[in-house]
């Protein structure tokens, strides 16, 4: 990919609009009957006549057989090397519930488990608790003090929840308490480096706490951490791109990923519509928007392929909206794929368009994975659409002289 | 891009014989009212002979999204890393005059300016004086000494000149004095490195001496200095491929360009034809030849679309002279492209077709940007053309064990 240093030389700032349009785990593959992924056999007129007039490709979001999480997905999207910019667990977790997480905060993901009368774990997820009972047992955790350190409890699912250490000198090098087994006790929070002995330090104070505190709420008797981490610093899409941009994402932790790269949040509803209506409201005051679309993904995850082709239908169904803006470039694209057959991420590259004035067409005329396979952007890198889009905005300077 | 030490490594002394045919500013856009490119639209029977017997695809001399000046353009198709071998501007300047500049050598940009008597600048570009009032100050300039330090001042068009610097322990880490801007003085040549303080001493007193030559030339009673620079170091493409390469162009810059990389510039006329004869004329002296066509670009920079067309066609024309050479590897290619449409290089990958014995054809049978789309090269990167035309001619051995 093209150097930070090298994009903040050339990029300039103009009027001209981008839209990146996420369809979260765009790609599919092939339904074992009729042979077509889920988005060829959609019904999306306003994607295929894009995808016609514009220019085609696949995209790996971090290298060929690579399945990218969501954070290195979307970082990629936004420019940023997936895998320089890595996203721990714990940092993930509290920016999908839309804590504002700090620079220099801790996070953790954390698990209720189960311990016997010698601390030895006999179930990890403590019979996977209601999730209100979660909820009760977070509010007896959120008393625990330590000091010079703020602590944020954040309920989950289950037995699952977060824990963000806010406070000085804390770093996120330490090896995780989940021993990733039963019949063992815990470990202890060990610091991964010399400088994060206190971090770790804070942690173990806070477990011996938190395991008095559930010392009678069997089975949730223990906590175990893993994914401890602070979040990466990543210069700001307005320093590399000199783009004001906003993000518009009905899910918390696709928010959160625009907010480590600088985007402005706007409020928006919960369907593809009110982000459509959040977009037109908002078109004069950026002139870079990452629009999300979550439910291609949650189909796929779900394995249900014929939700997953209702959910690209109906957002194409949209696209006029969209496309009456009148958007400079228009790209979409999805951050990986989640083929509904493998009921999770995968490495099968995305398909991308590129719609814009000068984008040079191709002869792809609709968008699918098997069309976008012989597209004249060929199989390029999720970090080359920033630069592709800046430049189809005319935004990017000649390099050299 | 393939390091330079395995290349080195790898590549052996052979008498096949590369041709490396550059259309500068090849690749193109659409017109508007018939939906071809300039290449696309020319007749050109033989490059789509060439390509249909040879194999074709699409090169990105930078990266996606990248619009090359000419020197990354060119390095990169001379298998250079052309984000580390930076040419500054000072340099490019000098070489495309044809000054012979040596290692060491420092060299600007410059424009005469016109100061108040208070010397803030009025005018940056002194009313774009005639370019004959240009050499006359030229030559005031350079009756100009300086202490152990040799100048070569070179006059250009209208206001703009080139100035270089010889002598021992100078360096090009220095700022530009031209402050872009009027209504300010110029600014002191300022070291960017703890290196280059009598570099920016040199400079400051040529400065303060040429205002005193200057000063009853109203309105060129100043100059300004930018894109000061060194030629990068960069080892001989005769000790990377162990060829015995040859440049012929009729625009100096580019014979500038390959003078960098060590290439021995063959002297020849101003149109293909004459190129054409000097390649043949030189045919038993070298193994490599990189063959120089100007007027694709410039008639692209002008916008004019026809022009671009027709230069292309006159070429193709000529190229049954060159194929009767009967090289054994013929890869021609662009350093980057330039629309008619945009007046100016951009961004957008350009066709490339190789031609050689062993190459294993597709199924292009055209050489435009639509065909090369399906190429069996695929999208490559600029500097994988070298590696590729070595190894077309049998001149890279097997890599490992």
């Amino acid at each position: 990919m093209i150097d930070f240093a090298i994009l903040k030389e050339i990029s300039t700032k103009t009027p001209s609009k981008i839209v990146l349009l996420v369809f979260d785990g765009l790609g599919g593959l092939p339904h074992p009957e009729t042979g077509k992924t889920e988005l060829e056999s959609a019904r999306k007129p306003n994607l295929d006549r894009l995808a016609a007039e514009g220019i085609c490709g696949l995209s790996d979001p971090v290298g060929p057989g690579i399945t990218p999480g969501s954070g290195p997905g979307h970082l990629s999207l936004f420019g940023y090397d997936p895998i320089k910019s890595l996203v721990g667990r714990g940092v993930l977790e509290a920016l999908g519930v839309d804590f504002d997480l700090q620079e220099g905060d801790v996070a953790a993901r954390c698990n209720y488990c189960t311990v016997d009368k010698n601390g030895i774990i006999t179930d990890r997820r403590a019979g996977r608790i209601p999730t209100e009972r979660n909820a009760e047992l977070c509010a007896k955790l959120k008393k625990i003090k330590l000091d010079g350190i703020n602590i944020f409890i954040l309920p989950g699912k289950e037995h699952r929840f977060a824990v963000v250490f806010r406070g000085d000198g804390l770093r996120g090098e330490v090896a995780d308490t989940d021993p990733q087994k039963s019949g063992i006790a815990p470990k202890a929070a060990v610091a991964l480096t010399p400088y994060a002995g206190k971090t770790a330090s804070v942690i173990n104070e806070f477990i011996a706490k938190a395991r008095s505190v559930l010392a009678d709420s069997h089975p949730a008797n223990m906590i175990l951490l893993r994914g401890i981490s602070q979040r990466p610093q990543l210069p700001k899409m307005s320093e590399i791109f000199k783009l004001n941009p906003a993000a518009i994402a009905t899910y918390p932790m696709y928010r959160g990923l625009a907010r480590l790269v600088g985007m402005t949040i706007l409020r928006t509803g919960s369907t593809f519509s009110d982000e459509l209506d959040t977009l037109a409201g908002n078109w004069n005051n950026h002139d870079f928007f990452f629009v999300h679309i979550k439910y291609t993904d949650s189909s796929g995850e779900d394995g249900d392929f014929d939700r997953k082709v209702r959910v690209i239908e109906e957002a194409d169904a949209l696209l006029p909206k969209l496309a009456g803006l009148k958007p400079d470039v228009l790209a979409v694209t999805g951050d990986h794929s989640t083929p509904a057959l493998l009921k999770g991420h995968s490495w099968h590259p995305v398909p991308i368009l590129i719609n814009a004035k000068y984008c040079r067409t191709d002869e792809v005329k609709e968008f699918s994975e098997k069309a976008c396979v012989s597209g004249g952007l060929g199989r390029i890198r999720g970090t080359d659409i920033m630069p592709l889009a800046m430049a189809n905005a005319l935004k990017l300077d000649k390099f050299g002289a």
